[in-house]
């Protein structure tokens, strides 16, 4: 809650319950302070208020939408955001209103030890539960999201990826918004896997992170990316991407289906984005026992002598749904004996936007459009979530104020409705 | 078995079955070539064979002395080597007879893909069955190995590393004895595990290889290492070199033994030096379920915010005993929440053996005085494997032609007789 | 010269004079050894023969021909050789006659301190004089170069990469002609000067090693190549590529030039493809003092803040043309100030090839095309160098067997004749 | 100037003219704001007023005490700070009143691009001139030093470490007053120069900052370190290290010096700790020309194959003493043949400081001790600085407070007096 909020209106995305978030008034920024989850209290002046003009519905958000995390209800979602700066604190040094900004969903202060040695992912300051903090999150703090008019991001100097031209950012706003999360996330698996020149690739996982992963490792120069889903469609997606893909409803052994591909069993480098609930769900391989993470031992299967395995899909340390919560079943004996290393969390992700930014202001690199972008006013992204939940391939991107709707008519949800 | 072999005499220490080695008599090695598992045949006219002055008992050869491998009757045990060059193949370049030599572990080839990246655990050319080869270890490959008077090494060029000076090496044998194995592989685990100045490191297993990890983590600058076991004995040796230690039968939660240590409860580095067999044997952690490779787990457990993990304890893809012989139950929803990397596998013993030997002979580095070493004659080999089986805490170094007991009469079994 | 060499005929281009080479008779290599400079001799059952397909003259080999160096009359000439195995010596493993390879311009061993530590450009043992051999060059051992029909590479299976297709290699030999040198030179610059993905790089030099680099820079994913040169026929090829040109007759201040292209003074990284002789020959640049090595200190001088400096042009310790042969006068005090990096030498090819030939086989690195190739018949060589050194936009490729020009004839000389 | 400054004493070393410094009141710090070089004024809430326990005179200070540099009269030295806080602005979240502190030599703001991306030295908010700032030093944006009873530390948060316990602090200030610069720096010209466990190591000069890179490089695991320098007494103490040393005043060629110390002519690491001034000051080499900076090329020819060179002694864009003011003449050629890397500038602190106070803290690292401290009250200052002038092997530590002399009697001036 913030403090002393002023009389304005802003409207978000608020959940409800389980399989169901609503548009609703919330409350206007206020720079005097927040009082966040576990009774953590913070002034706001080194803060910035933010008009998103992009803020994207993520695969993250339908864990809390369907009920698998203790997101509580009234919570604001959104953390993948970009847009304008409308209002400044005293305390901000370098940020200036009408900015245009990229907003990281990882919320930093870059004054504790973890900012200051680039573990971004991992600040003490802003989440009295444990490192780390993001906005419109479960666990992650209690900060308000941004799928909503208006937004407050802390430490505007440290958090905000300032565009260097507003005109040109809104002309590539469609790749440029893919840089609060989902683009740093998919190129953070493929550094953790120790992506380069010439490297041969498996990326676990077709959603919009796994082809943003697998776009990481063209620019990081991969000679080969295989991809691997259940679901044809995304596949589809990789396809157009320049990737080989494995249909994993035929695939009986991973490293079989990998050497028919490349005539080795075995990839330099493999990318979970799957997460632990890889089984079961919306078209998604069955498995016995339910809570075997497939995606990541098929990982484990692949990656070959001294190479790489980057896990972004999501594990946590307590699933209550499974028989053992806190242990998972991983074939590590193949890890050891080809002295394979694992690396996985949440993306840094000031530590790759600015230099994708870079990329993509330069006209060399384009992702969003093998995405399926759609793009939707903010009373529809209740039933967006619906949509996403049945595992479209579509990247709905909200738009509070009817200004990328304008720029981008051929994405707009008007041309290419997605309601059945 | 070598081909055409010399009517030489040569003894050494042969796997019998299960709990039993005996010295007998064994083939004296031939440049002719040899013919190994799987049918590999391979002439050895870049081979040297070696007289060993020290070659050691591992904590490995308990795993085939207890009968828990596939280890076929017949073998000569031994893979940690140092000896004098005694004759050489007619490709051998750069090795001379007459030179002291560390033998590393691995065998490779020095020309395939794998050698040449320097992934120097993986050679493709040495084992019909899997990349990686070692000298008289089940699976890898099927070579005679070094408890013995004279052995053969491939590759000698690339395999040996040479000592400058002979007498010099054989006033600090004690100490470059342990290059060929223990002393990198703890290396290795450090050097995973992102060890560097001002590192604070938790290793897990006070064993041999342990104990050259805690060596190793404080020749990278470490500020404190912290070693946990059940064994009290080996913990003392932990102490004198300048660790913390935790006796793990005493630990309820790691976290908490390691806060009440060091005032935090994790760790930058942890490294794994006890392997999936971590319960039920000689004193060690009983768990329920069995195959809970609980040191691995705690490693997990203490790693910090980025920190890093590095196993060099044994995990092997398929164990007969366990009730799911490929899958680990490993707690990596803790690693991924804290961003934790995750790296092991055999120490490519090349990568480190030179410049720990130039730390050993500049007078910098000395670990053996911590091992407890007990200089045996061959034929007192088979009661050493039964003591070392009891987790004794002793590094048995054996010494086949009477030359080093006469170097360190401090050291020899006849000061400190180890039989009961 | 080589010992008892077979009574087979073979040619090659053959050092005169200053400013003359012809094609002649040579010896046929032989398996038995070979008498090298300063008296080394060496055995060569662990050699190979190559029959080269494509023998290219490069930017190194004109300072040879201009007597800018000590190359003795008699020498063959070539060190930028693709072909097929013929014959292999009798300690050949993994090379087998009918391979199609890459050779590697530096010889390495495999065996010597340097090679086993991936020093792969400073080999101990191929050159009587110091680190570092290569074939057909001045100072570099005495090894006989490959613009020849037939030609010796010792330690075959260390130094030969071969192609898993041969059908497939042939089809990309404009492209796979340029692994033994001018391409893995140019990535090793971009390396060494860090580049990665989002770099903002300045390429000295548009020569064929400039362009290789300014590839190899969008290779790792740099968003900004800057390249400079005098001459516009070379500027123009980098523009092709996608570059931003400098064309240094009209740029006075090397910062202001590049803020005028990128909006910064200063780039990350900074690639010196010119060398120490950056003034006065062919179009050059006059400088006084004749002797300041401009393109490397425009790096110095663009470089920017903790930024990378990848110096592949030559710079040697005596140059007798100079005023102070042992010192070139440096703005090092720039550096300093802003921490940059210098990194340099002979590019070890070893370490790039195989990766860079995967995504030439893979469809996904193309550079040929943007160097102008031109391929001419053996006889047609000497012609071929007077050419190349007025300057002109040309990489001359040699095919001793007429099989090159029947598989590309878009790009043989009959298409585009050099000839005035 | 600060803004408002309160009506409170204060007093500093303060420069007069070349030659000469003295003892005055100053103004006390206020966080109203400050007005900087070149008109740039700040705001100072986030700031934080240091009581100076041990505050050093640096041998960067010598440069502008002989009137080397364009340091303005009026200016308080001192960059070289360690103490307690007494007040802090009102935006400081985690830095207290009371806590001890070591203040890093460079001011960051901790929000500008280059303090996020980890290039501590070079922050872009602090000085209007070129990036990077400091205390008490000319060129580095005005702010006032620390050789005084109280000094202001602006972006106290990022700037200032602090120390888990004052009284542990306190009994170990000998050493932890040099986090804030000498010891990170010469720690820094180590790690740029890649030492590792086993490196060999050259460090050129013996004043304070070389001997602090011998330790440091003994800290890294170097097997070897040899120190360079023209004066007996500072070799002394490099000898007490473990260091071998060099006389150079006896040296006629590098290489052959180094050789018969460890039997090799090159090093893997060389580390210039002299600076651009090495000839014709206080005992030092002379040269002709004057302006050749031996220490560095003494570093280029002793570096081996693929060796780094870290570069810490200052050099300069314009010497305005020398012949050619931006060109140094270097021996260039040298490194390019054996592919040295060089690297160098102002070392960032904070990339340093915690991982060697951890060092410090757990008795693991000693450096003082061989440095000879001689502990000073703050009228000492003038007559300390002519005695350092004279080159002698001495570090002098002021106490303005009479704290640190009651701490450590045996290191104050009463009991050793350093007459003039």
């Amino acid at each position: 809650m913030f403090l002393n909020p002023p009389n304005k209106l802003n409207r978000g995305v608020v959940f409800e319950k389980k399989n169901k978030v609503s548009v609703k008034e919330i409350q206007y920024p206020s720079f005097e302070g927040i009082k966040l989850d576990g009774g953590l209290v913070k002034q706001l002046q080194h803060g910035a208020i933010i008009k998103p003009i992009a803020t994207n519905i993520c695969g993250s958000d339908m864990h809390m939408w369907r009920g698998r995390t203790d997101a509580k209800p009234g919570l604001v979602f959104g953390h993948e955001v970009t847009g304008e700066v409308v209002e400044v604190g005293s305390q901000v040094e370098n940020i200036k209103v009408g900015d245009m900004v990229s907003v990281p969903f990882n919320i930093g202060c870059g004054r504790c030890k973890n900012c200051m040695e680039m573990k971004f992912s991992l600040c003490l300051s802003n989440n009295a539960m444990m490192p780390g903090a993001a906005y419109g999150y479960a666990d992650m703090g209690g900060w308000p999201g941004g799928q909503a008019e208006y937004m407050m991001t802390p430490y505007a100097d440290w958090n905000l990826l300032k565009f260097p031209d507003k005109q040109i950012a809104m002309s590539k706003m469609m790749d440029l918004c893919l840089l609060s999360d989902i683009l740093p996330t998919g190129y953070h698996a493929a550094k953790l896997a120790m992506c380069t020149s010439g490297s041969t690739c498996y990326v676990a996982g077709a959603g919009p992170v796994g082809l943003c992963c697998a776009a990481s490792c063209f620019l990081l120069g991969a000679s080969e990316v295989i991809v691997g889903d259940f679901i044809p469609a995304r596949l589809e997606q990789a396809k157009r991407m320049g990737c080989h893909t494995l249909d994993l409803n035929k695939v009986k052994d991973i490293n079989t289906a990998v050497n028919d591909v490349i005539g080795d069993k075995y990839v330099d480098c493999a990318m979970e984005c799957a997460g632990y609930e890889t089984s079961g769900e919306h078209g998604m391989k069955k498995t016995a026992p339910h809570e075997r993470p497939d995606a990541l031992n098929d990982c484990m299967k692949v990656a070959g002598p001294l190479g790489g395995i980057g896990v972004v899909g999501l594990f946590i340390p307590g699933d209550p749904a499974a028989k053992d919560p806190n242990h998972f079943p991983l074939q590590y004996g193949e890890c050891f004996n080809k002295g394979v290393t694992i690396s996985g969390g949440q993306a840094p992700i000031k530590a790759y936007n600015r230099l994708l930014a870079r990329n993509i202001l330069s006209d060399r690199f384009e992702v969003a459009k093998y995405l399926n972008p759609c793009i939707i006013g903010l009373d529809e992204a209740p039933a967006a979530y619906e949509s996403f939940n049945t595992g479209v391939d579509r990247k709905f991107i909200i738009d509070p104020h009817n200004i990328l709707r304008q720029q981008f008519p051929q994405y707009s949800s008007a041309a290419t409705p997605f309601a059945k």
